[in-house]
């Protein structure tokens, strides 16, 4: 295995561009080369196998896309209401949008994980992890609502994202004077998170 | 152009198998005839271009998983409440989940419609279409919440079958003693929509 990071880094991106673009059937070690500009033959060195390939394209994506520790910190000093909520929820929405590339990214890689058993068990159990600590934020920074709000909103972010980065036209103007995404990010809030003071904040 | 309409359908429905499993990459004429077990060259018979293909396979897909009008017949006899909502939905979710390689044909057709305008445009139209046809449904019936009920409902159930049919154990036992999908199901419509009257009836 050759060890240059930055050349890692490099090809991982490139197979995230491989993949969006192209579609994972169509994310081989040559495409990769020929993205990167590389002579053939240079991911072989990098990669065990396709697969080792996919799952370096999952952990290099969760940083892509993960929140910025010090905009988490800022937000986390307003009060912990549902306008919090809002906040954090239009900060996802513009990571997905400002790195379109990589949420397609994403979605291509669940779909490749119906066909490979590998892939589904490491990509179940990095999504799985990131909808965990999701509920744990929620509840440890005592916004409103309880685990079941959280999971009832991560969907619905889903869908938006989904929708939005595949299809924008099927939601825009669906709500007339509702602008897409911010807009609706704010109805979605509404009516998933509770106005009321925080709850479930119980021990779980 | 041949005009054998159940030679097109079983073309078609070959055309979705090939889709769901080898992603949109792999979904040519020649794939889509070895897996009809015709002769080569048939499918091109029947479509003009790849994109009149995709068109097809949308066109089919909205048949394939429509709802059964005698169930929705049989449902409108009950009480206009929340409850309803909730069997109307579990309904959409037996669909999906029971035709998985439909649903998964049609997450591959969102996918190469970030490639291919034509294909953007009119995909969007259909799925506009149901948007809207959800919208008015859920009006006339006097169901509980407006349209901003049903959009929200909808990016939720959009997520769910998005999560569950790619990665479900993500989902499986995220929340103590909600089974997936069907009490989840139930969680999400006792989070977005009212349990009040119906409301969002007046003209809009």
């Amino acid at each position: 295995m050759a060890g240059n990071p930055e050349r890692r880094a490099a090809l991982v991106d490139a197979g995230v561009e491989v993949l969006a673009r192209e579609g994972a059937r169509g994310l081989t070690f040559r495409a990769v080369d020929t993205e990167a500009g590389v002579p053939v033959g240079t991911s072989s060195n990098y990669f065990t196998s396709r697969d080792d390939l996919l799952s370096q394209i999952d952990a290099r994506l969760h940083v892509r896309l993960a929140p910025d520790p010090d905009v988490v910190a800022d937000l986390l000093t307003r009060p912990k209401d549902r306008s919090l909520v809002k906040a954090l929820m239009h900060d996802l929405t513009a990571r997905a949008t400002h790195d379109r590339t990589g949420y397609l990214g994403l979605l291509e890689m669940r779909l490749e994980a119906t066909r490979r058993p590998e892939l589904r068990a490491s990509y179940t159990q990095s999504v799985r992890a990131d909808l965990e600590e999701g509920m744990r934020f929620h509840h440890e920074a005592g916004l409103p609502g309880g685990d079941e709000t959280v999971m009832v909103l991560y969907l619905a972010m889903l869908g938006l994202l989904l929708e939005h980065l595949t299809l924008p036209g099927v939601l825009e103007g669906a709500l007339p004077g509702t602008g897409v995404p911010e807009a609706l990010v704010e109805r979605i809030v509404e009516t998933i998170v509770p106005a009321t003071e925080p709850r479930g904040t119980g021990p779980h």
